[in-house]
């Protein structure tokens, strides 16, 4: 996608170690007109899956997640981090390695929002090593519904994402694929 | 806001000591069409303040703050409870009581996104007790910026959230007013 590609070459910000930088428009700062421009195009990439139900992980999974159900016209499930008070006491929860906090998070889906006959779409705003993305489809499982797709506005070549997800046997589209973060580098694989 | 009233008498539950559940709609679940809906009713009641940025905190604001800044067509930000690795050092960070935690969380925003030029509408789920509310002011205050309208998806009335705004001097407004939560009851003010 033309104009997230743009916006990344001249806003994002190679911080080194394979840590990019998107604080100005995706994950503290968001810009409304781009991320729904991205929902957009992710609904339309799975607009043939009959996706039931759009999956994902608090916090920076939100925005994205949020845009692609609206141009899908199904409702979002974001997994919480902590168990909120108002969620009953049987929750599926997972654990995931969380890139920026480096210890295990929790991600915790109540019951009540997701049940077997539920064809879950997961996403996300950065594909990378994927295992939150692993710990999204883990719950969908848990809950005997099926997941039907996966999506990422920022998928990070590099860390093999895609290869550890292809086991679950559904398509993956990422908006941007960054192949070379090296050097001080940003390179898209396309 | 008739549809989001409908949506709460059928979907919300008072789970009392004014606890109001709208985890099927707004809260972990989201319905995307109706919170679009609220951002759109929200930015065309702040349509005149000029507000050149939405302000809300992670994580229950980060969607009715998306859409109204959708309908803006200005930026929204996040404030983080937890620093990530890509902020820089120097921060605007205030505390707010979580209503859900039981204690006090941290509310950080890079000065990156925050300028004494801007002016900031604020954003949340619940205009409560407003303590949330007044740390994002406080944020902005910080910043040099000026605090130019708050809004709210929904408002409990009998915890006085507003009149602790009110010194602010600014308008105040929200989509579905509860006046009454006792009793199991839940009573809208019009």
């Amino acid at each position: 996608m033309d104009a997230l590609k743009m916006r990344i070459l001249t806003d994002g910000r190679n911080l080194g170690n394979g840590i990019l930088k998107v604080d100005g428009f995706i994950n503290h700062q968001v810009d409304p007109v781009l991320i729904d421009a991205c929902g957009r195009e992710l609904a339309g990439r799975f607009g043939n899956l009959r996706a039931t139900k759009v999956l994902t992980a608090e916090i920076s999974g939100i925005a994205p997640a949020l845009t692609t159900a609206l141009h899908l016209g199904i409702p979002i499930v974001y997994a919480r981090k902590t168990k909120p008070i108002t969620m009953p006491n049987q929750v599926f929860l997972t654990l995931a390695p969380s890139h920026t906090k480096g210890r295990m998070v929790e991600l915790i889906v109540s019951p009540e929002y997701l049940s077997k006959d539920e064809r879950v779409l997961i996403i996300d705003d950065f594909l990378a090593t994927g295992q939150t993305i692993a710990g999204l489809a883990q719950l969908a499982q848990a809950a005997g519904a099926t997941v039907v797709g996966i999506g990422a506005v920022i998928e990070k070549i590099f860390e093999g994402g895609r290869e550890f997800l292809r086991p679950l046997g559904v398509p993956i589209e990422s908006l941007a694929r960054i192949s070379d973060m090296s050097e001080g580098r940003i390179l898209f694989a396309d």
